[in-house]
């Protein structure tokens, strides 16, 4: 790449990483965790909010919801009860620090509590742009495979949580736990792993529990 | 964005189509007809194409492997005795013309056949950018749900034919067909959808077929 390029990429990032600091602060200061939900298309990521609001009954819930196009997952949440606000990037393949603070002046924050900020379907580009959060949690499906670690490793080494979900399925896919854990291991020794079925609901209690110790 | 950040995604994006059609155009000039497989992670790019190959028996396939890292797939493709070369695109999150031309050149094309080139997966940024091919296989999921042509369009607007895989998992995931086919046809009036599993072969004979009709 020529060096003009290249200058327009950097300003691109470093402009997102101050506006991110920005969002990340205010919010602190409000008592509001941030958690930045990336996962492929399909992983299972608004029924992990659901599950995971379900289990938070004390706590006040916001969520963003990030697609490229629709509402359907809005329209969802909305429809229990969880109050939420919806961005599309008309072809984005990831949310950035400026759009969620724009999408900031809609949401009504009258108290603490956490705002889950679901990013769009991409196990790529989500993981490069901050976008104001505290946490970010990588939701990852077993029906996708045992080997994603290996595949995408920039998402699951800075994830500080990991869901995997529809563990139902993993008889049905030869999903290989060991091959899957050594994989997440070289790259982040300490996140915590949560396996999880949105299903019968099993396993979202406990990660619940993590994001109330981690907010408190 | 200013005037500037348009005008030099312009520029990569022409300059890309230029080195896209000349691709496309040798590689046609060769008897080899080039498919751009693209879908979410996990979805069975890679099964898939071991399956079609199993049901091309007369015909002579080269393999492009494109992953952000590993060499997971390639490792097993050569293992088949299936010609394979590995694309890393060291954090990319699709490939794009330029890369494939280059790596034509590792490519000895000794006879007319089928040029297998798997896209990073990533059902957004791959659908952007043209790469040679004759034609764009989406591969989604059944365990992705039935609301991918909703959410993801581009790909599925630009797709000339549909793999539908892991169709055994479909009673465990509440997989809507209606909902998924009146999507799909919102989108795309005429595309061939094939319904596939990978672990029986099921359906692979009638999309190996097609890319024999479609060749000639």
């Amino acid at each position: 790449m020529s060096g003009k390029k290249i200058e327009v990429i950097q300003n691109i990032f470093d402009e997102n990483d101050r506006i991110a600091s920005i969002v990340n602060e205010s919010l602190e200061q409000l008592g509001i965790l941030v958690i930045n939900i990336m996962g492929a298309p399909g992983a299972g990521k608004t029924s992990s909010i659901i599950n995971m609001v379900k289990n938070l009954p004390g706590e006040k819930v916001y969520v963003i919801e990030g697609d490229i196009e629709s509402d359907i997952d809005t329209v969802k949440l909305k429809e229990l009860g969880i109050e939420t606000i919806q961005i599309n990037t008309n072809g984005a393949c990831h949310l950035d620090a400026p759009t969620i603070e724009k999408s900031l002046q809609e949401l009504t924050i009258d108290q603490p509590g956490i705002l889950f900020i679901e990013n769009i379907g991409n196990l790529v580009c989500p993981a490069e742009f901050q976008i104001g959060e505290h946490v970010k949690m990588l939701i990852c499906s077993a029906a996708e495979g045992s080997d994603k670690p290996y595949k995408y490793p920039l998402a699951f080494e800075k994830a500080n949580i990991i869901l995997l979900t529809k563990c139902d399925l993993k008889a049905y896919v030869d999903f290989n736990d060991e091959f899957f854990l050594r994989g997440v291991r070289a790259l982040n020794k300490s996140v915590p792993i949560f396996e999880v079925n949105a299903k019968t609901g099993a396993g979202f209690q406990e990660v619940s529990q993590w994001l109330i110790n981690r907010k408190n």
